[in-house]
């Protein structure tokens, strides 16, 4: 399929023929050679202004919290509702085991057939900042295709959650009833920027549900009156509900939850401020990974390192100094070259 | 003077004579002139060999804390049992203001007058990682010249805790009895990077003080089972104590809790496997912050990056696009400068 075709595809109303132009044009970004990047750019470019037309919602939880049944019964309760729905995931042990534990089809049977919703596992090559950025694009390919809810799943370790919520218009958390003592969220930066967490699995122990809902909504309160770091205008204070995603109990809590946060958000402008916001802060984080591999990949840099690194840490030079003498041949390298 | 007499004056016996070497060489390495520079690296390198021998501690809290009536406290108090103290500062809102509200003489009235004491105010320009660099450099002469034990001060908001942790071996925070919750620590992520929480003031509600103590004791136990980020091989425990530096309680089981923590770490080697880390982070940091700069300093960036920065932000290109368009300006004007 030529990247012509895949567009024709992708802003056509063929069902079949959208759903397979999506997978392939996300193929088409995910991969590493150098003319499919030139294709996937120029794709994207033609692409981008069809796209931003969904609402955005980031979902997290620890592995066990119940995350591909929640997504399952709300992608199949919004498809009910006329929605398309489109789940993406980033997996940040994709990274490392080069599987995708995440956006699993096999966990979502009945969503992963259904006409309306698109599903598609985490990229599983290259650094968190490399998957996040194929997500990202994925997501402009989602949207140009119509979906109008755009889901991007991860799980609850490492910094994914922070990049999931800086793609996303509303992060959400996931928790378990018995998750006990909530510090943990809180010392990892995520509860601060959570707009809603879920209690999930509610109807398996109702009673510390209603205690670790108390818990959180008490801790929320606490973090939002200190400052939230996310959206210092925003008036929002996180909200905290219970669901059962299998019994598909709260989905219609939670989404109205959604709902009153999008409306509220929307009408201060802060959605359309918070994507523009997003979007410089992506093109300097690829600009600054650039600026750094291609740094490190210098053959002159890669011959003078080892032993720049072993002064500097058996403290022979300072390290303001073992910085400036890479820079240097760097910067020398580079004259040479041209 | 010059940069071989302030040398020589660094490492000599004279008492007056080194402490104006150890002024003049840290004015060097805050100058920003290139000529200096030079002089500063020439310095440094020369210097280095002699540096490490220090014991360098981090001390931050709030303002109204009572951090320099600590300090001072534990200065005199250090000299006294013929050690040789040094204290530097950290100062995030200097690089605004311009002005230094740490580390100021006229606060540390008795040390600063004290022959074994040598008092320096944070560096007043630059970004935090500038004055994080200086203040790096500065411990180095200080150790040169023989200052055993080296403070570094800084203030509880922004980043440069974390900054002055990557400059120390051990880390420690000044708090209020009456601080109430101690959410805002642990929120900012300051709590799980203290060795040692000190409860000033404790005197002037000791009610308030031992309630602290033990919450802040409960809170660091948690924190330390969920895993230390600093130091994962480390089985140091945070110790919380209580402190009047006014009416000068407490500095003694300070300095035995500082005294456990470090005999505990050198035999462990922790010590200096924290230094190499630290010193190779410190180059790559300061590589990395050269990088931008030369990126955004570049001419052909300067024209290019409104109109690029607009359209990115307006979603008519995708930021991935705008990255690399940016980066093959950048790599262009690279080629045809040289």
């Amino acid at each position: 399929m030529t990247p012509a075709q895949m567009l024709e595809g992708i802003l056509g109303n063929e069902t079949t023929r959208r759903r397979r132009s999506v997978a392939k044009a996300i193929t088409l970004l995910e991969s590493v050679r150098t003319d499919h990047r030139l294709q996937a750019d120029e794709l994207l470019t033609r692409l981008v202004t069809y796209a931003g037309k969904s609402f955005r919602i980031g979902i997290s939880g620890v592995p066990g919290v119940g995350k591909s049944t929640f997504i399952e019964a709300l992608g199949l309760w919004l498809i009910a509702r006329g929605h398309q729905v489109a789940i993406l995931a980033v997996d940040p042990s994709s990274t490392v085991s080069g599987g995708s534990i995440l956006g699993d089809k096999t966990r979502m049977e009945q969503l992963s057939v259904h006409p309306n919703a698109y599903i598609r596992p985490s990229p599983s090559r290259g650094s968190l900042g490399g998957v996040a950025e194929k997500t990202r694009e994925s997501i402009l390919i989602c949207e140009a295709a119509g979906y109008d809810i755009v889901i991007v799943e991860t799980v609850g370790v490492g910094q994914s959650e922070t990049a999931v919520a800086n793609m996303t218009d509303m992060f959400c958390l996931l928790q378990l009833p018995n998750a006990g003592d909530d510090l943990q969220a809180i010392k990892k930066g995520v509860m601060e920027i959570a707009d809603l967490v879920v209690i999930n699995k509610a109807d398996t122990d109702p009673q510390a549900a209603t205690r670790a809902e108390a818990q959180i909504s008490g801790a929320l309160h606490l973090l939002s009156s200190i400052g939230n770091s996310r959206e210092p205008t925003s008036r929002w204070v996180p909200q905290v509900i219970k669901t059962s995603a299998l019994t598909k109990q709260g989905i219609d809590v939670f989404w109205s939850s959604v709902m009153s946060f999008q409306r509220e958000q929307s009408e201060a402008g802060l959605i359309e401020r918070r994507r523009r916001a997003q979007a410089l802060d992506w093109m300097w984080e690829r600009i600054h990974a650039e600026l750094k591999r291609s740094f490190q990949d210098d053959p002159a840099i890669r011959a003078l390192l080892p032993a720049i690194s072993a002064q500097v840490e058996e403290g022979v030079i300072p390290a303001s100094t073992g910085a400036r003498k890479l820079i240097a041949a760097h910067a020398e390298a580079r004259r040479m070259v041209s």
